[in-house]
């Protein structure tokens, strides 16, 4: 999500071929070059497509004479936008140019949030297809994957101007909610704050399965959400 | 949903072919065999199909001599959920078997739920292929359609104890969280209040677009799932 303060990125660990086949992978990455920019890449999809565009991704960095271009050296967040697009987009299209058939789709969406030294903070959902939105006033947050569960408390909670510290809370609700429907989203959640123009996280940590402050919120969202039911007018029966 | 009390239905009235064409057509109907029967049946899916099936239900109803199977005189729940199945099912294949391809598919999906004089109340989910679920203990709720964003309160809020002016406001208040997240669903909606041993409902009524209760409820869950959020303590950044 994008405050008026900076960004704020939070990821699920699981995925699944199936209820009887799940794994914890990492689903948000991140590239750095201190004191010039920092731009963090969540994933959403089939796990092959974006493993190998994040290995892509990192492997050109390290070899940036090759001539592809690499996200480090982009002008802009806009251009790295345009990078990762199209590189999702042929990764894709390559599968599928194999002719084989997969039980799944080689689909994958990412979100892309990061600052250039000497510009704005920007956030891109990026599609399969190579193309790209960007968050703005009026959407100040993008979701992918199992997004429809944990999206109520966004909409209502959201504020451009809260603090990273209510954010964080607010995206743990959302987890919450979301987990507590469906089995393809669980802990440990990856998360990540980008002060504005700091170019380096205020932190990035990982959240355990048995971390004691998202149990609080698990625990006090429900009673609270309880709370807040039993505290609107009864129904009357004419 | 399935209270010790009895069954509450609630459905709303939107159905849409895309965002520029969208009209209202109500979900829930109702069979009635004065002091023998009461059967709601809510529909979700292809209109076409869902009217067909509902046509020719009521078709059954007045000519029982053509020994087609009437729900009026099917002898238990279970058979009348077969029944609606069968029909269901066929329905759907009449159209598919035409070999036309259309933008959307032919499936629909229903939940049906009713008693019968000496008998229980009994909640179904009827899926196109024309087998069903029975609501029980562990599942005592059932949602077609859209079911996502409006499910969190469900699984939390629902209690079997609770009084049908409670069981009222939950379904609105996931209804709400519904439509604050989803075009495709909209006011006004229909309910019905089935208590147990009774046979006829103790209400059956249209929640309009203005309704009072419901624009209090649509405030009033805002304003509380924004003071449950902010009444949980906040994140703290070490």
């Amino acid at each position: 999500m994008k405050l008026d303060a900076g960004l704020v990125f939070m990821s699920d660990t699981r995925t699944n071929s199936g209820v009887d086949n799940i794994s914890t992978f990492r689903k948000m990455h991140t590239f750095c070059k201190p004191g010039d920019r920092f731009i963090t890449i969540m994933t959403a999809g089939n796990l092959a497509t974006t493993q190998t565009v994040m290995s892509t991704l990192a492997e050109r960095n390290k070899a940036p004479e090759d001539r592809n271009p690499t996200i480090l050296s982009a002008p802009s967040m806009f251009r790295v936008a345009q990078i990762i697009g199209e590189l999702l987009r042929e990764t894709i299209r390559e599968r599928e140019l194999t002719g084989l058939n997969a039980e799944t789709t080689f689909n994958a969406t990412l979100i892309v949030g990061g600052q250039i030294n000497g510009m704005e903070p920007r956030l891109f959902m990026i599609y399969p297809e190579g193309n790209f939105i960007e968050a703005s006033d009026d959407t100040p947050f993008f979701q992918i994957g199992e997004t429809k569960y944990g999206r109520p408390i966004l909409v209502r909670g959201f504020q451009s101007d809260m603090s990273f510290e209510s954010a964080t809370k607010l995206l743990m609700v959302s987890f919450d909610s979301t987990m507590a429907a469906n089995l393809s989203v669980a802990l440990p959640l990856d998360m990540l704050i980008l002060p504005k123009d700091r170019f380096e996280p205020l932190q990035q940590r990982r959240i355990a399965a048995d971390d004691p402050y998202f149990s609080k919120i698990s625990t006090g969202w429900s009673d609270a959400l309880r709370a807040a039911f039993y505290s609107l007018p009864d129904y009357v029966i004419e």
